[in-house]
């Protein structure tokens, strides 16, 4: 199977490592800029392109790992490619490949950093195809990566994408918040790190809603209003305290 | 050493076992449910009481792990003991106890549930104490379990607390709300385990600042209104979308 990436961002990096690690030939690689593209290509020992027309039109499978608004210009100049196009976006609809003749959509639920390698065991991957020789062919990509795969239509995939929002940007915000709020009183993330983990851990075995902790849901008014007016300082993560506990307070009942 | 633990929630629990097993004496559970403390005091052979007239008054050291509000209460009915008198509060300044001769705090920075057994190696213990030799006893007991241990003033520890209240009970309540959301939609929940685990391993090693992904740092509009628009049924869901979004952009401004 001959496969070309198009893009260098973090999916197309360790979607590609993760391919040639499993023995799959990454002939090209495309980006925009050149120098990314050949950063990622030089590794997996693949072409760095950075013109689209120079994309060989012979491979089985494309993968566009490309910001969500340029998916259509790619699909555009794949237009008449037998191989198969997939996109890994959570938010585009798979109509968006619709001027291809195979088509569909390969998207990791998952949060990848280019400094930090990802076991493809820990990433479910939502496919969906065009027709079913593009389904089987996505199913083989997932267990061939050993990764749980589901298949999910463009209308269930966008909800995961918002529920990811939910459970990993804005939790990672959280983080950056609580650390805000230790430096801003001259003590250490590092306190914190544990008990981040355990938070995480904990919802593996667990329902969140029955392992809620705190003095939003003990209703402990007391230790809110002293919370508060810590954060008189910073106007910002007050409003925020506020929002969340009243949720958590609704949530409760 | 001869403990008795006053209290049987989940630090209680938690720390009277961990004590347990590293050979410590825990000779009696006080709760003001008999029923709670026996519960307690039967799997670490202790004798439950439910009256604080009836506590030993020869241990030597009190492990205070009741509500904040009750704190005092204890605390009084413990004057002119001579053992070490600590509590676990968060949220309470040390002087709450300063009605006793020897006294401290030994607060754990971690969640506990009662289902779930911890490691104390990963709980780190924020120490403070009326008198050099208290802190010399806490200490040892920070060393006894094995787990990482902070001198921490009542002041900056009621700034860990709040911090902990955006590290884990907030975050635990967006994983509340994702899973409401893919519920909603017919999705599993059990396909967001991953990523929320990798979400809190890479803060691990990265300072969240520099690791935040989403619409929201990516000023991705389009993205984030059709994320708004299904919300549209959720609106309190909707209303913590904005006020995070809008957080994330001024942060990375």
């Amino acid at each position: 199977m001959k496969v070309v990436c198009i893009g260098s961002g973090n999916v197309a990096t360790h979607l590609t490592y993760a391919l040639k690690a499993k023995g799959i030939d990454v002939i090209q690689v495309w980006s925009r800029d050149l120098a990314n593209a050949s950063e990622l290509a030089k590794i997996i020992n693949a072409v760095a392109i950075s013109n689209l027309n120079e994309i060989d039109r012979s491979a089985d499978l494309y993968v566009i790992a490309v910001k969500d608004d340029a998916i259509s210009t790619v699909a555009d100049a794949l237009r008449g490619v037998k191989g198969l196009v997939v996109h890994t976006s959570g938010a585009t609809a798979i109509e968006v490949l619709s001027p291809l003749k195979n088509y569909g959509v390969l998207y990791p639920l998952q949060t990848f950093s280019k400094a930090k390698p990802i076991d493809f065991t820990n990433v479910p991957l939502c496919i969906e195809a065009s027709n079913e020789e593009a389904l089987e062919v996505l199913k083989g990509i997932a267990q061939l990566l050993s990764s749980p795969f589901y298949e999910v239509s463009s209308d269930k995939r966008k909800i995961l994408h918002l529920a990811a929002v939910f459970a990993c940007n804005f939790v990672n915000h959280l983080y950056t918040l609580s650390d805000k709020i230790v430096e801003h009183f001259e003590l250490d993330f590092e306190m914190l790190k544990p008990l981040i983990m355990e938070t995480a851990l904990k919802v593996q075995t667990e329902l969140p809603i029955n392992v809620q902790t705190g003095p939003a849901v003990r209703n402990d008014e007391q230790t809110m209003i002293k919370h508060k007016d810590l954060l008189n300082s910073m106007p910002e993560l007050k409003e925020i305290y506020q929002t969340l506990s009243k949720s958590i307070k609704k949530t409760h009942l």
